[in-house]
């Protein structure tokens, strides 16, 4: 099937390259700048890149939320930005709690490469695969009488393969869960772009920080892992990212990234294409600006309208189907 | 001090870029082939990738030796190349067996990362730090008396950060000692560009694969670790390489690679430059064919002149001190 990345807005990427040459180290206006780019081996990155991509993760949850760019880990991909926080979050025969039915890399990612146990929490598909705070529960208790420690709980939202979004009060709830717990919240939110009514848990860290309550959050718990394979279709690029919230986290998945570097190149490239403005504008409105009508794109490409059609808006378990569809454009 | 990646040679890699401008998918004349790249996630490499950079292994080693394209596993970086071998050759709480000095770095690759023993070689400045066989033979009999379960040695040759380099008879006795204690031998010959009398474990394979005698090699035990770190100077493209005789740890490094693959975008530039005739003949030769002799350059700008710098024909140790003259140019 393989439609599950954004192949719809490669010309934008494409025009967007054309008018910004010297961002390539290899383009004729750019390739001055091969030498700084090919011995740059710094796990910090970039600060411009990570400046663009601090944007761009706020636009995908449509500007509702700021990122810090110095919170921002790349990592060559999202398998190893998922193998990465597991290292430094869980030791062996630790567990996670992952909802059902979930991303089957997990096992590869974290149990057979960590060690790490994935606990399921059982989700129904009578109430569209929605994590209910009782099987959460239930699920940390069997743990616990079983003697497994647990040590987070990793939530894809929306989910993957089902597609079901969690809504607001049930993230805040789960938040509200894993900080009572003290034990670790790692939101995997890779297919969260284009959808209005996302909630992501950085709105809920947000809306926490400025209700300063004294059940106020522990962010050092908190973690987001994202990668441009969905959004973007770059998935041979291998921008994987770790957002944490955690100042220790950040520290330590910075460190490890040194196994799987983001590339000085790709860095220049996609740095330069989420710092276009008319790209940005064509991705998230679909509608250019200064761009006469006729050179306008049609039938939906841009982030939105993919993901639109990917994700159900009844969360009635119609993902599988429709990225048939997908596949077809 | 910063100089161990060649830096004498980016002047070609610019000229060679533009003259193949259409191998970057962000110029004008490749951005036609960014969709491709961008999505492609293929731990096998492109094979024009791989059939580029067999023939310059080949090339390093003085054409001497030639590689199968077909057993090179790309990763990104060398540090995860290191990470993976050990990995997937070397249980937690298993050995490998290293001469002393060596690279700081294995033990966070391989100890701290992989859970793997390192016992040291006691080598001696007496005699250029080079690796006598009565050393090893009793540091993997204290092993065993100890109960550590050696898996394999692993060498860096040239060493780092001694710079010795070890003769031919030396390395077959090494092979011959690994073989028959059924051990495995990495050699990580990062640093072997440029010297021409250097002896390469691939020619020790190559000649024993020929003599085809009784006490034949058992190649599921031989592994190189390399990457462009330091020939090219490309530390920031992350170009870590896997080469291994055995179809087995072929199969296993290069799914272990998903943690960290080359990206695409990569390969299509490097693949280019190591492609390009006129770059390898100016690289490994220092004399440009074709080119008006006042654009030729001066001053040691290929890999066996920067080589030739590094590490001392002596083996006196003064690798360091080279370096830093290295350093100013």
């Amino acid at each position: 099937m393989g439609a599950t990345g954004n192949h719809l807005c490669f010309d934008l990427v494409e025009e967007s390259q054309k008018r910004n040459p010297g961002a390539s180290i290899c383009a004729p206006e750019g390739v001055g700048g091969f030498k700084d780019a090919a011995i740059l081996q710094d796990y910090h990155v970039l600060p411009q890149f990570r400046n663009a991509m601090a944007k761009f993760m706020g636009k995908v949850r449509g500007d509702r939320v700021r990122f810090d760019p110095d919170r921002i880990v790349m990592v060559g991909g999202a398998a190893g930005a998922h193998e990465i926080i597991g290292f430094c979050l869980v030791d062996p025969d630790e567990a996670l709690l992952v909802p059902t039915s979930y991303y089957p890399g997990y096992y590869h990612y974290l149990s057979r490469r960590v060690g790490v146990k994935l606990v399921p929490i059982e989700c129904d598909s009578a109430n569209n695969f929605k994590l209910r705070m009782e099987d959460l529960e239930a699920a940390y208790e069997m743990a616990k009488q079983n003697n497994i420690q647990v040590k987070g709980l990793l939530l894809t939202n929306p989910s993957n393969p089902s597609g079901t979004i969690l809504d607001g009060d049930t993230l805040r709830s789960i938040a509200a869960f894993t900080n009572e717990n003290n034990i670790h919240l790692i939101c995997d939110d890779v297919y969260s772009a284009g959808k209005p009514d996302y909630v992501s848990i950085a709105e809920i860290v947000d809306e926490d920080r400025k209700s300063g309550g004294s059940n106020s959050l522990n962010l050092d718990l908190i973690h987001i892992v994202h990668s441009l394979s969905k959004d973007m279709g770059f998935t041979g690029l291998q921008a994987g990212i770790i957002y944490s919230y955690s100042d220790v986290v950040v520290n330590c998945v910075r460190k490890m990234s040194s196994f799987g570097l983001f590339p000085a190149q790709a860095q220049n490239v996609i740095g330069s294409v989420l710092s276009d403005e008319e790209f940005m504008v064509e991705l998230f409105l679909g509608a250019k600006t200064g761009i006469p009508a006729e050179k306008r794109r049609s039938g939906g490409r841009n982030v939105k309208r993919f993901f639109s059609l990917l994700v159900s808006d009844k969360n009635d378990g119609t993902v599988l189907f429709k990225s048939c569809l997908v596949s077809r454009y």
